[in-house]
């Protein structure tokens, strides 16, 4: 597989310049971009560059608002509800967690939910924000439905994901992002495009069976919640999905469950409900931070099952993504990746492409 | 299986009773038997009757105290720090939960955790004492280590609950109320009584690998987070179980991970941490309960998978557990349970003990 490394910074521009071509704010821009990018640092690459032309088209189409900013509706010293005026997701969800951050500074926890919102790329980057202010930050949206609840056989949750991250010593932290189904559309579709079989515990059929063929899960099917089958817990899973809706959709008045629009389908506005809150620990018993380094030493510390396997803590898999791409000295993206940019960018005049002359090989 | 019907009213007066014999606090023997009766009543036997001995054991060795109050250390207008001073969980839990609502009224969110507690029954009894004031409640808390991270073979968290509960209309609700391993000790150690296997996906054995051998899971080896296996999502479950810790044991100064006290030893007190939240629907989009009615109305009204496992909403089996004990006029017990309660009884000196005439057979 051809790969070719570029520098963070060249990526961002590239976005930023590639959104403002067809009319976002620059600052917007500036937002997308730095969320986008930081999804593939992170590894997560469904979540980066490869879904650009997706927010491109939604600004060009105007089905994503290019013009103003979110808005205050409601306030207290603790809470907020944002009406995200139909802009970019990550355009809301900075303007929510900053302000809930200012929140927790002054009494303890901020907990702030926009509705009006769209796609706001990695839920962690939120919860990322408030470890910069040794604050532990939580961050949750909901999506299209893609996943089949507990005995049911239609989709009526979206993959719905809760971020919580916390700080330990050190810069060192704890970073939760995780959807509350079994897996990623994304890791189906893979398994199907490469032919393979998926294990039991991702997916259902269009009966709300148990597949291990993809096909079945991306036609008439459903992802499944985390917990697989009723008979292994997937109950709880469900449980979580309706959470996250319930702090989403339901609390800030969005659209919720199957009304949200449908996946890849931009016949009409998102209107996503998201959810934001910081919690400051030093409102709470003092050491938090050493504590936190001590938890996660235990668990790294652990003998691991497999010795070539070590034990991990959440958000460490990430940093070790981050720390590949900052010894190349930048991301490696596929080239069909970064070709497919370059096209789209052409065709909406921006004439400074994505630099591919940097290929190497794994 | 011979059971034996019994009033709630006579089931909380019993074990008042109980534990104002070895020196409990008339109220505080309330609190807690008011907790243990809601386990049963809502199905969950083993937080419930089921448990007194245990509480009645801690309260006469002295390992868990019998006088005082707990004590607020640290307080904002949306926080609180709470020192509950070791007394009995559920006296803990329910000054905490009761401030958070508090603040909840005042400022939009309580968050208010506890270090210096003790087992504090169902999780979710805090989470539905919000729904009460028409709130969303949640409760968590550590327990002792019975959970093996993905890729371990130590256990180093325990089941730490969530519970989550959220007000619909017409005294309707969302009750979520789930252990993040992928199930109880309880439900591995029933299969190894019976000799029955246990689902791939419960637990491992003392080499961190995945078992269907309810006795490698018991000697040695451990739950497994929701999700199970590495490959099925398990790592997600982990990263809940931690998710709780942070905000149990290490927001709260209490134990935790490893360092809490091992499972049915006291040998030295629990010093448990917990955390409680309320949020007050009120400071944000109105018309909160009636979205909810519609969402569980999605869910519970959907076409299920089998004809005759209708589709669920968290909560909906407790509900049903409910209905069936208060049409039938009392708690259905096996009678094992009572006749041991009943000597437990005796033996402290209670001679009002638990009637069993009413035996039913199912």
């Amino acid at each position: 597989m051809s790969r070719c490394l570029i520098k963070k910074e060249e990526v961002q521009a590239f976005i930023v310049r590639c959104m403002t071509a067809v009319g976002t704010k620059q600052h917007h821009a500036q937002s997308l971009a730095e969320v986008l990018v930081e999804g593939d640092h992170r590894g997560h690459y469904s979540h980066g560059l490869n879904r650009m032309d997706m927010y491109v088209k939604d600004i060009k189409s105007g089905i994503c608002a290019k013009d103003g900013e979110p808005e205050l509706e409601k306030e207290s010293a603790a809470t907020a509800l944002v009406d995200g005026k139909n802009l970019l997701g990550p355009v809301v969800g900075n303007f929510c967690m900053n302000m809930a951050i200012k929140k927790a500074k002054e009494v303890g926890v901020g907990w702030v939910v926009a509705h009006g919102s769209n796609h706001y790329g990695i839920a962690g980057h939120y919860a990322l924000l408030a470890l910069k202010e040794n604050m532990i930050g939580m961050s949750f949206t909901n999506t299209s439905p893609l996943v089949v609840p507990t005995r049911g056989k239609e989709c009526t949750l979206g993959t719905n994901p809760i971020s919580v991250a916390a700080p330990a010593d050190n810069g060192d932290s704890f970073v939760l992002d995780m959807a509350t189904s079994a897996v990623a559309l994304g890791k189906v579709e893979l398994h199907e495009r490469r032919g393979d079989p998926i294990p039991v515990g991702w997916g259902c059929d269009a009966d709300g069976n148990m597949t291990i063929d993809p096909k079945r899960v991306l036609s008439g099917g459903g992802l499944v919640p985390i917990g697989g089958s009723e008979a292994t817990g997937g109950y709880k899973g469900y449980g979580l999905g309706m959470m996250v809706e319930i702090f989403c959709g339901i609390l800030a008045g969005a659209k919720y469950s199957k009304n949200v629009r449908t996946w890849k389908v931009t016949d009409r506005v998102a209107d996503l409900g998201q959810c934001f809150v910081a919690i400051n620990p030093e409102n709470f018993a003092p050491g938090f931070n050493g504590r936190m380094t001590e938890l996660l030493g235990i668990h790294r510390g652990m003998d691991p099952a497999d010795p070539h396997c070590p034990v991990l803590a959440a958000g460490d898999p990430e940093r070790m993504n981050m720390k590949k791409c900052d010894d190349m000295g930048g991301i490696p993206y596929h080239i069909n990746v970064v070709n497919y940019m370059n096209e789209c960018a052409q065709k909406i005049g921006v004439s400074e492409l994505l630099p591919c002359d940097k290929i190497i090989s794994n």
